[in-house]
């Protein structure tokens, strides 16, 4: 039988978000909760089985109707038995048998998987993807997210491991990356960086701390500089921003190059709070793709945005959800 | 019905090799025609009839035990349809029907590939690769040639152009590459730039051109300077010759990890005339792979010398027609 709803829940960074979403990726309702309240995986699933509870009695849901429940963690997770090996940025979390715990807990069937991965399957089922069989998903934030769709179906890689398109190296000798290489294409277009780049901009231009649009906006405090902010500045006409844009959409180019001459994907769709600087940072990615691709491949491979936007995490997890339960369903 | 014979034929960029293969793989008969010497693709028909006719008559082979006959080409093919775009270095080959024409030149089903793809489908069916599902192959040589298999099939990608692993950019501010990127993998480790990095050494050794195990065996010529001679140079010793296979091997390491962080496959097979310096290459790049790809990946992803060395090329061609062959005879 088809379900009518299924739920997503996100892990972030900074938020954990849970929503009812229809079987055609309709966000019916949400809540959410502070990812650093978090004191363990237990807790985890104590605020899932409420929210849950919850998001059904306030949308008056039976349990008949949902179909399962989709989890994207940010980190190493094993998609085939729904185990969470290691999560980024959330520590206390080994090993952790999350879709077997999640389904003891709330009775649903649960599947997990990692963060990049559910929002590659929402903009493949509900997103930017659709029609397409072969794509390269982009997550622009505090790190870059990749996930590689072929055949219709997310490559894992052997080990579940594949898509780490942030740590591709686009220069051997660049600065030293978190991760143990260097010039990864995450030390140059991760929020912090894109961040730093403009800072070192602005001190080069006026050491002594002038006036212009970044200052203006973030009120003189370094602090409040941030990627939405330089987008706020570009559109205003800050040259300083519009020139960081372009650097990062550079460095995107480059790397996007490189995943034409060794995938030749239809397309890629870029989402994450980065893309909202819109051309400012599309406009030097594409210019640099078509420069550098082999074959004139770079114009004929499109250059997408992400469409599920802040809700893609909720969507793709609940996506996934509906793709893993009904090929459970499906009779053998 | 399941043939016994198929003809390789492997398309070099100095020799034409056409050879006689068993359905598991041995090479039975082979000959051979100077590249430089053809002058059209109807003459490449001419001389490959003359061909398969001799080396059917010398082995006492009957038409009926022909299964059919694989191309591998240098450039741009299409596999689907058999059409050769461009050839690498072989003017006067542009959108020609080459499987058509071969077809109905001989009488037997003839595809055709690109030479990449033919040496993987050699050593997934009957050299390295067997046993893996997932894995990548780079053949070294005057270029970098890469192929990507997964689940048991060569990835070809949108277009038929996916595998340029030679054209990973690894510096975005590296020297210039003929591709029109920069940095790419190939302008460190094709044949020219390692013999290019060998004489700058030795230049910088002693700039009047003193004597050493190089200059010996090159009777103090640098034309005579060629990576089999540096891989022989370094099994004497020689501490130049082992630096340049270090620096090689550190470049290939470079993209391996980053094709280990975005694709995770189970193994690297690499073949081609530079493989054969052995452990001079290969603990350089298993060194700088473990090094640099995330989460202990470079430790489980295997390292493989291509297993059909000098006849990779013919068998896999050969191979290549077999499985075509079979696929197209199998009753729907």
């Amino acid at each position: 039988m088809q379900k009518t709803f299924f739920i997503g829940i996100d892990i972030g960074a900074t938020r954990i978000k849970t929503g009812l979403v229809t079987h055609d990726g309709t966000l019916v309702s949400k809540d959410n909760f502070e990812t650093s309240r978090l004191t363990s995986p237990g807790h985890f699933l104590e605020i899932s089985k409420r929210t849950i509870d919850l998001l059904m009695k306030t949308n008056d849901i039976e349990r008949k109707s949902i179909g399962g429940i989709g989890v994207g963690a940010p980190g190493w997770t094993s998609y085939s038995d729904g185990v969470v090996h290691e999560l980024t940025n959330i520590p206390g979390w080994h090993d952790i048998p999350l879709a077997t715990l999640l389904r003891d807990e709330t009775g649903f069937p649960a599947f997990v998987d990692n963060d990049a991965n559910v929002m590659a399957t929402g903009e493949l089922i509900h997103g930017a993807g659709r029609g397409y069989r072969h794509f390269i998903c982009l997550t622009l934030g505090t790190g870059v997210g990749g996930s590689i769709v072929t055949e219709g179906n997310i490559w894992r890689g052997v080990h579940g491991l594949a898509g780490e398109i942030g740590h591709m190296s686009v220069d051997l000798n660049g600065p030293h990356c978190a991760c143990g290489a260097r010039g990864c294409l995450e030390r140059y277009v991760g929020n912090r960086f894109i961040v730093e780049n403009a800072l070192a901009k602005l001190k080069e231009r006026s050491p002594s701390g002038g006036e212009n649009t970044i200052t203006k906006l973030s009120d003189g405090n370094p602090k409040n500089v941030t990627p939405e902010l330089l987008s706020e500045a570009a559109a205003l006409g800050d040259d300083i921003a519009i020139r960081v844009w372009e650097e990062t959409g550079h460095y995107l180019g480059v790397a996007l190059a490189v995943l034409v001459n060794v995938l030749n994907p239809e397309c890629f769709i870029i989402g994450g709070g980065v893309a909202k600087a819109g051309e400012f940072l599309f406009g030097p990615i594409r210019r640099t793709m078509e420069a550098l691709a082999m074959n004139r491949l770079g114009e004929k491979t499109k250059l997408l945005k992400a469409r599920l936007e802040a809700d893609a995490g909720i969507i793709g997890a609940a996506t996934f959800a509906r793709n893993c339960a009904e090929i459970s369903y499906r009779p053998s």
